[in-house]
């Protein structure tokens, strides 16, 4: 719920990224989920700007974040994390085997199948915009990831959630759709805009959000 | 372990694919996965070259293989089908939560931190061959891929696996890295090649990529 220093369960976050990453960075994932669980985390600051702490490396070997760690488990990669938690959380995955193992499945497309060509267009237009491959490429990834957007609306019909109800596949898809705002992608679907909308009305996801935002203490 | 009509558990897996991605396609993961757990399972075949049935979009929402029944869940997506069978089979997933939750971490390393770069190249070299924007974006995407390999690398040390010992997080990491090979990219790094050809060993993948393999019937 609250960021809690000398908590037991600990995350990574960094003190700073640029304006448009704000919001967006992958420990946000986590945070939601631990406050959908209604567990205290402290955190652990990191500057991407500068080489990462040895001893970052053998919490995250590719010095990313989020990491984690709680009494049992050390942990990385925002996927895991969120399924960790939620492995605690009926709020997050339901009970019953079926419904369960579709959330989980959920989780996946949205990093493997979704992110993975969001995450291409996004790119492109905000880390490589100018460069002489881009206007060539754009073409291909927006309609990639106009094709997969279709989809999943396809599937989401009129539905509030993925499934019956909302759980960690929501948490995960919905994350990874909040990117394509970057882009000013996402209003030109409105029923994924409106599947965003209702996510983020969760007060666990705004007190996520505002405890990441909090966490950018380097302005410049 | 063998592909037996009417099984129980049933995924689905395409009749054909070009010749370099014969051994390459995601499917292969579950199979190897279900030979490591003893399960036997049915196929369920489809043309990747024409329309999918329609009944296929409930099973699977993005059209792609493998997707996975058994009398209790309906799945899709490699990473989460794996993770399903991993967690009924000690020889994929530990029992102790510490190396058990090491072991999920490295599923999703293996597709969202690794693969997530290794696809944009393989995709670079065999579907857009000869393209205006390919000489300008490879080296970017090279030093993206070489980056992550080292850390990998670097992860790995003199190990022979991950954690302490072979697991789902290695079943999914060499089966992303198998890709490399597509476009000679494996040999260039003689620990990670080694550590694929260990866990090629394994008699379980060697009879899921020949089941693979066999269920490839159309070959034009």
């Amino acid at each position: 719920m609250a960021v809690v220093p000398n908590a037991p369960v600990r995350i990574s976050a960094f003190t700073w990224v640029p304006p448009f990453a704000r919001g967006l960075v992958r420990d946000l994932r986590v945070r939601w989920a631990l406050d959908e669980a209604g567990v205290d985390y402290a955190v652990r600051p990191l500057d991407p700007r500068v080489e990462r702490p040895a001893d970052y490396l053998l919490e995250q070997p590719f010095g990313q974040v989020p990491s984690y760690i709680d009494p049992n488990v050390r942990l990385f990669e925002s996927g895991a994390i969120v399924l960790h938690v939620a492995n605690r959380c009926e709020a997050l995955l339901p009970a019953e085997a079926g419904p369960r193992a579709r959330h989980t499945a959920w989780v996946f497309a949205a990093l493997n199948t979704i992110e993975v060509w969001l995450q291409q267009l996004v790119s492109l237009e905000l880390f490589h915009a100018g460069e002489s491959w881009v206007d060539a490429r754009r073409p291909q990834l927006a309609d990639m990831v106009a094709r997969r957007l279709r989809q999943l609306e396809a599937h989401l019909g009129g539905r509030p959630w993925l499934e019956e109800r909302f759980g960690a596949g929501d948490l995960m898809m919905t994350t990874v759709l909040r990117s394509l705002r970057a882009i000013d992608r996402l209003d030109a679907h409105p029923r994924l805009a409106a599947y965003v909308a209702r996510a983020e009305e969760r007060p666990a996801f705004q007190r996520a959000l505002a405890a990441q935002l909090a966490g950018f203490t380097s302005e410049t």
